[in-house]
């Protein structure tokens, strides 16, 4: 007779196997025998502040590690992180969401229990997650379990969505067959139709031969849906200008001589903006052009010049190839390209020279001025940082910050949650402990963004995590400011003592570190390459004073254009 | 011509119709300009910290104000706020949600704006909010927008539920008439049909008269569908003994010489137990039987010799009278009761002498557990307080504490969301501040449950609110230890050094008080009539001391019973 298991060990088992070592959550009375099963499995239980916190967790966890997994309990648990599965659904990040939710048989009987809405209605809470979830599971039959949690799993890895997993009480322990194991799921892309890719790529190779000054642009997805390493390798060989955009930060080597820069729309540097409109092809990879990643749709580029890669699709100019994913179309462009007929004009040669990390020339005076820091804070990171930013002035300022090789970024410019980025980086900062604790996590969150979410520095503290975190106090939501009602009273917040926080929350006298930092001078001196603070093994907090009313010039002309779309009227 | 006035203003000024003076929420750039306009309809702002907590507080000040509104933004930040929204829905507490959405003409064009899933499909969002909320609107077109304003609120009220306004920015300057708002709303509830009426009241009188020894059984309806006046009358004129449940914890006089304590079926007190299930007639006011309400389902009265009554049906035995609602029966039987043909029996007449707040006999010892803290506490507090307790030990405690007249009781016993009661007490220490500040607000609330949500006392402290916070440290999540995993390392939290807070979160010397108490002693010396701590005008934090293990007699036994509920298995 075949071995047996439980639906739990089953489900745990292959979330191992998926390379996930911790969870992320928080107990619920319909979720604790669950929880029982993790150490068995070989997963660490770590036990957030909230379940919103939780979900931004595990979104950064899996940023790091390719996948990541949160446990809530029905109704108040879940619905708490629908915000975080959202941003996760949004930005094409794999999250499996387990909800422990009441017995079956109470489901059937309607029974009146507590974190329900009183009418007997069990289904409401799991509609609410189907439109955020690639596929949506409720485990009802022991001799399906397995097949539905493989469909789950794999739908969750191969779409890089997150997934949701119904999981009753009465089921969690219910025996099924463990040979299932065994065979590894299969995480392989669809393969593309032979006839049509070939078709396709010797669509983009005429049009790519037969351009003087083309360009590769990398996006979003690039990162999402892996082909960071065909991308790389891309480049190297046709020594393209490679530009990338405000969601692919980090993708592609940024001090490789092909370098040019953050593609923006209108919002880009004029440097940057004038060779990409000026190239005669763009080799677009994985692009996600929402607002805030296309400088609010000002994109001067054309279709028919534009060679488009996502992972479901390839466009040639007007020409449409459907489920013609990129990952097979860039491996077999490598293989088949012939590098000698890729012409290089002076004007695609001409890289330029944004992102130097050398002072603006307006910078002067004392003050840290948002165009002062972020290129002047790129030459302290290192390579293999992992460099975390809020939706806030952080993450228009760290488009003028130069990366190291290697360097990681995590953002949500898309679905744009303040408060995300703390949340991130606790999952972010334990994904990089357990696979190459010697990368540095580094965040940067405002002052108002950080009021959100900020007890998740407990759950650092709790396992030891080490992150930078830098504040920015600039007295109150400065992105707001900038957008609509810059004096406004609603975009203020109560001062808080930040260099109390750590202590507050548990950190132990020589388990931590703060710093006040108010002048330029102040940040040359923190932010050195090679003191305790730069290679220091606690966690440390900075905060860092910069003028209510400064903002990084992205963020200056995106917020303008944002009021504008947003008041404008049908005549 | 008619007078003209703004959407937004529309909308506002119905709010401050109703009675809201302050609007809870974050800003978030779909709503800036919204928010613009509050103080000209004379209406704060209280500016969270984020969406779930602002989400509890409106629930905290509905409960004190009758209805409260919420302000979010679009997708990122009406999603934070799910959970607290769903609970106000399960709960039966009217929130005005308003939801900033972008433009309808973005909507029209399906434009990528951040705050969206990338997908184009603005109606995402809403859906998740369709099933907990009374009524859903998206204001598009001006000429109906009155109309639609005036539904939601009107059903906001009389259903006491939730409602969803979507506002997209490009519809909050718009103009429409002023002279709607010359009309106040109808709140009035749908009447009764007469003759259905007349012949529910004859048999419910008939089978009163017929009893030898019957009760009034008291519940939450009683609360939301507010019937409270009408309550009270009829024991003061009937004399009839009178029982709550734990979610109607201070809706009637517990002073009363009639009030006989908290019924919760099996979790009862046997004094209480004894004479409810010895009566020949139960007079159900409100009833809400969910499971911790009502014991796990345990109570042993008869449908047979239970006269119901609800906000939207009436039963008298198994005869059922749909749509005879309440209020109107109610205030029929007041003027129309011959109580002289009320009869009480001996067995009736004698009261248990629960809630006595006096010790527990039980009780030696200087360690503070929760059979001796909780009867003990009742004896401090005074007419008029508002006690706010917090899913976990607390909820369950405060059953043994007999309360002063008049005082209010905020807490979740069927949606149990734990984190609710900090951002409750924000809502409705506002509340009280607004209404009458001579209440003191008190918040019992175990230091597992603060982690979620503890960041709103900021929020406390910028509007000068003075509650007394009692977090009990009892080493984690008890409540759950009290269902499963009673050493299980998820019921673990980080320690905070919970003195700390209150500076932290910006309090101003002079501006607050911090406290420890470990002792019997110390929470007599500290919990005193008349002291400096009892009457102070300043936001005070006492850390209570008990053991991790110790829990109220209710809890123990109804985290048994879910145990089992959870676990058990179809055969």
């Amino acid at each position: 007779m075949a071995e047996e298991t439980t639906i739990i060990l089953y489900l745990y088992k292959r979330l191992h196997q998926l390379g996930i070592r911790s969870v992320h959550g928080l107990p619920g009375d319909y979720n604790l025998v669950a929880l029982d099963a993790l150490p068995e499995a070989g997963l660490q239980w770590v036990g957030n502040c909230n379940e919103l916190n939780a979900g931004y967790a595990a979104d950064g966890y899996a940023r790091i590690k390719g996948i990541s997994a949160l446990i809530t309990t029905f109704g108040v648990g879940e619905l708490s992180a629908l915000a975080a599965v959202a941003g996760s659904y949004s930005e094409h990040v794999p999250v499996v969401h387990i909800v422990g939710v009441p017995s079956t048989i109470a489901q059937k009987q309607g029974a009146l229990l507590h974190h329900t809405l009183g009418n007997g209605d069990f289904s409401v809470f799991a509609n609410m997650s189907r439109n955020i979830s690639e596929v949506l599971i409720n485990i009802t039959d022991p001799s399906i379990a397995a097949r539905e949690i493989d469909r789950a799993l794999t739908a969750c890895f191969v779409a890089a969505r997150p997934v949701y997993i119904g999981l009753p009480t009465d089921m969690v322990l219910r025996k099924i067959p463990e040979n299932g194991l065994e065979k590894p799921l299969n995480l392989a892309l669809h393969p593309n139709d032979p006839e049509t890719e070939a078709d396709a790529i010797q669509a983009i190779t005429d049009i790519i031969y037969a351009a003087n000054n083309a360009v590769i642009l990398v996006d979003a997805c690039a990162i999402r849906h892996p082909v960071i390493d065909e991308v790389n390798e891309l480049i190297d060989k046709t020594q393209l200008p490679t530009f990338v955009t405000p969601m692919s930060k980090g993708a592609v080597d940024e001090t490789h001589p092909r370098f040019g820069g953050v593609y923006v729309g209108d919002v880009s540097r004029p440097d940057v903006k004038a060779v990409i409109e000026a190239a005669d092809l763009v080799l677009s990879i994985g692009a996600l052009k929402s607002d805030f990643n296309s400088g609010g749709f000002t994109y001067r580029t054309t279709t028919k010049h534009t060679i488009e890669l996502h992972s479901d699709h390839t466009k040639v100019g007007f020409a449409m190839y459907p489920h013609i994913g990129m990952k097979s179309v860039l491996q077999k462009l490598l293989d088949t390209l012939d590098l000698h007929k890729i012409r290089h004009t002076e004007s695609a040669k001409s890289i330029p020279p944004t992102l130097v990390n050398k002072e603006a020339p307006e910078s002067t005076g004392d003050v840290i001025t948002h165009s002062w820091f972020w290129p002047h804070i790129g030459n302290w990171l290192q390579e293999g940082d992992v460099v975390i930013t809020e939706t806030g002035t952080a993450n228009f300022g760290i488009l003028e910050t130069r990366f190291p090789k290697g360097v990681t970024a995590i953002s949500q410019v898309l679905w744009g949650s303040i408060g995300y980025s703390v949340g991130a980086c606790q999952g972010a900062a334990l994904a990089v402990k357990e696979t190459n604790p010697s990368r540095r996590v580094i965040l940067f969150v405002g002052d108002g963004s950080f009021q959100l979410t900020f007890q998740e520095i407990s759950t650092m503290i709790r396992h030891n995590l080490t992150p930078i975190i830098v504040l920015i106090n600039n007295d109150g939501y400065t992105i707001e400011r900038m957008i609509h009602g810059a004096e406004a009273g609603y975009n203020d917040i109560q001062a808080w003592r930040h260099t109390n926080v750590l202590q507050t929350l548990g950190a132990r006298e020589g388990q931590y570190r703060n710093y006040v930092v108010k002048t330029r001078k102040e940040v040359d001196e923190l932010f050195r390459k090679g003191n305790e603070f730069s290679s220091a093994n606690v966690i440390q907090l900075v905060e860092l004073f910069m003028p209510k009313m400064d903002a990084p010039r992205a963020l200056k002309i995106t917020g303008k254009m944002s009021e504008k779309l947003n008041a404008k009227m049908e005549v």
